[in-house]
């Protein structure tokens, strides 16, 4: 056997092990008895004790010293890629390093809610700037003398760069921040008011899944606190949550969620369990994620289609006809909370938060600091003040996880999901009236053979290109945002 | 560091990989959506892989050399007698052995369910040679020149020995013979007639695990084909199922469940994780399951307290008094399946199978002959002729999955919950005034501070010795039903 296959079979098991891991952290948010969250930490240990010591086997090393990628075909090539990053970045990280962060960030995660409960800024900086110190080594260990942030990116956007982040969110700040202003200057349409059933938000939203493209025989649908998707392959599974006064939660909670999950479902079963068999950056993911949320299910044409099916199943949701129904789904309004967010103002949430943790790995922002610097640039960019910390710094739970570098992926999953919705538009010139059908399977489709069969074969940016035809950058999804909202608020062109 | 401690932190790694694995196990029969079955066994297989690995390193090895038994307590006694044995076990089956079992025994369950639904016994016989031929070569490696269904024995029921089921069995098999022909010439209480909403069942199936004391913190209870309780610690699952026109088989089905799964939930915690953290052997933990379900659950006392839980849940089920209730929840009938069998006949059933298992592994009885035997056995046993395979050899998928040596340990949890029944009405004189009452709290905490709590401490048979306070026999099982069907059947005291 060549080293090629004896490192893939050996792989094809690490990543077999790494959706057992995965499915015990789907089981943990919809199924586990509360009971059990003592041994489970346990058990998640055990799993990521057997997984890190695989990435780091040094027979890994001696296959991929034996391999010659130039004998090797495309895929081989990216497969060999894909291990020789994965077993270089968890040797680089000392393990008595990731051990000190593993048992920092969890405590630190606990200390966040109670000091987000609390409204209690104080409490959680002692911990935060533990996580900080030893992320900053981390990132030094995995920088080799590099930037720092830099670094970190690539654990979640490979191929990507601060610099090349500043240059793309510099373009946008400016015309989002006048976007926002001219929106909010005008009328806004009503909220959705009423009681909206949960048994039957569940329903529809397994209907948006199918609707969307979600292979329910090889995923599954539940409530969870948090929605996300988990797994790969022919296990991709999808929550959501129900709240009886906001059924659009739920029901674009559910179409986020597939995108993620269809983007999974959808790679070449060729890569199943290989390191290609997984979509290939947080950023890409979240491009899949967004254009079903936002492009293709915030669209005119498909929320025509969806309030027929919120009519049918809710009755009259006071709401008159679907041009108010797709106002309302697109209501921008003010608000601290990233997650509540609408298009207009997202990316602003997530450029502060860039800024932020890139001064803070650089040693430029004490995390004494943090609270005064995020309130002064939120009411920078959005015209108010933040009232408290849970509407501010305390408000989301990434930095206390040790997550940094990951924030930016959500805004370039926007500029990615922009630049492929350009050439879908393209590709499939009568999509509106497909989906004002509630047809989306032109657009899912195309979207599943230009992008997301190929899974990680390409890099990330490449991937977008070859999908798209363009170099991604954020002006696709600006000229979108600027005709979409110009028009529903009846702005002036500029 | 000393040895024994080194060693007792990697098996804890161990017994939290397994825990993992059979959490897959439940989420397949559960959860997992039918289409991610492929991937499951590559998931599994891994697993297992990784499992078989550290159960045979040798460092394990290293550590059981370097402890002297003699310097610990009893329980650290204990939990190096478990991890010797697995670990000696595991060393005797060469790798490639274990490898065409389990790619036998996989084809096997599929031929199985094939052969039986077609009615063609000669379908699966050439696979079934191929599994037995296997399984004697596993049984010579672990018998290491002793006797190969005793090696194999020491699977389900450590200590155990065919020579000693003999014993039980032939003081046995005349008894229940002559009740059963005695029983049957009486006339048969009604069988339970009408439509038992399945969700009705399930909340009463609900308010029966808690009734027996499961702890639904640390567990759940959900539908599957087959009823199982998996996990150990404080996760341990069980299933049910419904039938519309059978409720009992969804109750009692919990309530044997529950009775596995309170002695994993009931073990101390100080074992939690470790070799001894789990029910000692298969014999013990059915004594748990059949004391609850029959013992208890089938007593008078208690079928009383659930007659008024059913018309409470159900409205009129068509049965008069407590009294009907009790006859009808007892009803002897004639039939060819084992698990629809009753309490007089289910062992008859057992010694049956043990009989014909133990002659094919000695090579006495060719499979191709396996099916004149058993309906030969059959008809000497109940009186009338099997009518076709799937009431006959096929009807039980254990053989096809390699097991040989675990049918006994069904009979042997009937004996062993004879013994503890016995002692239990001894400790709890007022035990019936309780169940009548629908109270099982004091039953269910004498067989947990009794037996449940010490997990694998002792061996199976000096665990039902230190519990019961007796050698454990078939006695007292027997007299316990002569007892209960005589007076039911109105029978003749012999």
């Amino acid at each position: 056997m060549s080293a090629y296959d004896e490192l893939m079979r050996f792989q094809h098991d690490t990543e077999a092990l790494a959706q057992v891991a995965g499915r015990l952290g789907w089981d943990q948010e919809t199924m586990m008895p509360r009971g059990a969250a003592d041994q489970r930490s346990d058990e998640m240990a055990a799993m990521e004790t057997v997984l890190h010591a695989r990435r780091i086997d040094p027979r890994v090393g001696a296959w991929l010293d034996a391999i010659d990628p130039e004998t090797l075909d495309p895929v081989g090539r990216a497969q060999v890629r894909e291990i020789r990053r994965s077993y270089e970045r968890t040797r680089k990280i000392p393990a008595d390093l990731a051990a000190r962060i593993a048992k920092v960030t969890s405590k630190a995660q606990g200390q966040w809610a109670i000091a987000r409960a609390n409204e209690d800024v104080a409490a959680f900086l002692p911990v935060l700037e533990e996580v900080v110190q030893l992320k900053q080594q981390e990132g030094q260990a995995l920088a080799d003398g590099g930037d720092v942030y830099d670094a970190m990116l690539q654990d979640y956007e490979p191929g990507m760069s601060a610099a090349a982040l500043d240059e793309i969110f510099g373009a946008m700040r400016p015309r989002l921040v006048a976007l926002r202003a001219a929106v909010l200057d005008r009328p806004a349409p009503p909220a959705l008011a009423g009681h909206f059933d949960a048994q039957t938000q569940m329903r529809l939203a397994r209907q948006l899944a199918r609707t969307f493209g979600y292979d329910m025989s090889r995923g599954r649908l539940d409530k969870a606190v948090h929605p996300f998707s988990s797994g790969s392959g022919h296990d991709v599974r999808i929550t959501t949550r129900t709240s009886e006064i906001d059924p659009f939660n739920c029901l674009y909670s559910t179409i986020h969620e597939v995108g993620h999950a269809c983007y999974e479902q959808g790679i070449d079963d060729a890569y199943l369990l290989s390191p290609l068999g997984q979509g290939v950056s947080m950023g890409v993911h979240e491009s899949q994620s967004r254009i079903y949320e936002n492009q293709l299910g915030r669209s005119r044409a498909f929320t025509g289609w969806l309030y027929g099916q919120m009519r049918d199943a809710f009755g009259d949701i006071g709401i008159a006809d679907e041009e108010s129904f797709y106002a309302t789904v697109n209501r921008v309004h003010d608000g601290y909370i990233r997650t509540e967010s609408d298009e207009v103002q997202y990316n602003l949430h997530i450029m502060l938060r860039f800024d932020l943790e890139r001064a803070m790995m650089a040693g430029d922002l004490p995390v004494s600091d943090l609270e005064a610097a995020w309130n002064d640039r939120f009411e920078a960019d959005f015209g108010y003040a933040v009232d408290k910390p849970s509407n501010g710094c305390l408000q989301d739970v990434h930095w206390s996880v040790g997550l940094f570098g990951y924030f930016p992926t959500y805004a370039l999953g926007n500029v990615y999901a922009g630049c492929l919705h350009e050439a879908l538009r393209g590709a499939v010139p009568d999509l509106d009236a497909q989906l004002a059908e509630g047809d989306t399977s032109a657009a899912t489709g195309w979207l599943r053979d230009n992008l997301q069969r190929h899974g990680g074969l390409r890099l990330p940016r490449e991937t977008i290109t070859h999908a798209s035809g363009m170099e991604p950058g954020p002006e696709p999804l600006l000229s979108y945002l600027e005709a979409k909202f110009g028009a529903l608020y009846a702005l002036k062109a500029a």
